[in-house]
């Protein structure tokens, strides 16, 4: 069975994509922690992140730094925080996640946002990405 | 003012360094949130990661890789978590923090360790990277 994160790869599960490319894909986080919370992953499924081939971890960084910048001009916050954890979906992802202070990166904080505002804060990453 | 990084960078100020090149430094956090957790820092003093020239912040997040590997190997964790806030210190700078659940990485949880026993843990790493 693929991870969850390879079903929204192949489309086999929806996801709000803010931007993809042959080896990367970044997705609103259905769970966010903070308003614009998103998930980058590389399509290769390996668990561990420093399992990654050492040219598709760094990639992955460079794709989220990309993704990041774009964050930081429409969503509202001081800063992008950076998080590898990875106990939930065994697939190697980073969250990016809008904060204003530190305690903002707080994995127990569900926040409570509807599936149109995700919506709209994922075209407009999309369509800063794009531009 | 240089940051508190850079003085210790300078060798103004003591650190447990476990690793260093021309570019990089890690060293031990002296506000550890868990047993082990090391500070990455580029050289450059640059406040937000994201505005690292693209090859430093490349560079950095390769660097926090070997170091996160030698962490997992002579440290008892399930994993070693990443994370870039920058609230604190107006220099760029990656945790690295051993992590057995996601709650782990929480930065209102400063643990209780004493100076020796973070030294002992650095002559770890440090070892296990020059080995």
């Amino acid at each position: 069975m693929s991870s969850v994160f390879s079903q929204i790869i192949n489309r086999k599960i929806p996801a709000n994509i803010v931007y993809e490319n042959d080896e990367f894909i970044a997705f609103m986080d259905i769970v966010p922690i903070q308003k614009g919370h998103v998930l980058v992953v590389p399509k290769l499924e390996i668990d561990n992140i420093f399992d990654l081939p050492p040219p598709i971890y760094n990639g992955l960084f460079s794709f989220a730094r990309e993704v990041s910048i774009a964050m930081n001009k429409v969503i509202e916050c001081k800063r992008i925080g950076v998080s590898v954890i990875g106990f939930e979906v065994p697939h190697a992802h980073v969250h990016l996640v809008p904060i204003n202070k530190a305690d903002d990166v707080n994995f127990n904080n569900k926040i409570l946002t509807s599936k149109e505002e995700i919506e709209i804060i994922s075209k407009k990453i999309l369509k800063e990405l794009n531009s």
